[in-house]
């Protein structure tokens, strides 16, 4: 499945801003960034299980807010874009 | 239909803080702001046009990103959240 996760966490201190490191490394694991804290990832079921048990470890809950959004259909009806695109799609296939 | 809209404008000059504050100052006026650069939308087609039309006279493409997802079916079976969560459903009956 297709889903994006969107996240502010409160970097005022120095735990919020190893949070925030943290939660961005989770998102790289099982997607891409395409905004700077925006991700898009291609998940499995269990894969998604494992991302959100990682990232509720790391949230604070009363300071930050994460939230996913699931992606039905064709990625490329449900996306649009304007401006810088850093998004690759790596299940394209690779022409050399 | 049902959209997010997320944004990474760039804020190194007066210039692009301004256009940060008028591609907001847009999305509160088709939707609610949920995290810092992250607006949720409720609009009909024709709304969707003279939005995209407003936001694509703000964004400048080459330095700044626009995204907006769009959301199929249910609202509530596409978004999951976790910590700080300011949606307010207006759809929803007033109970007072």
């Amino acid at each position: 499945m297709n889903i994006v996760v969107t996240y502010d966490v409160n970097t005022e201190t120095k735990e919020g801003r190893r949070r925030l490191r943290r939660v961005a490394k989770i998102c790289e694991d099982y997607g891409q960034r395409v905004q700077y804290s925006v991700f898009e990832c291609s998940v499995e079921p269990m894969q998604m299980d494992a991302m959100l048990a990682a990232l509720s470890d790391e949230i604070n809950t009363e300071l930050d807010s994460l939230r996913i959004y699931r992606l039905y259909g064709q990625r490329s009806g449900a996306v649009y874009t304007l401006g810088r695109d850093s998004y690759r799609d790596f299940s394209a296939p690779l022409v050399i």
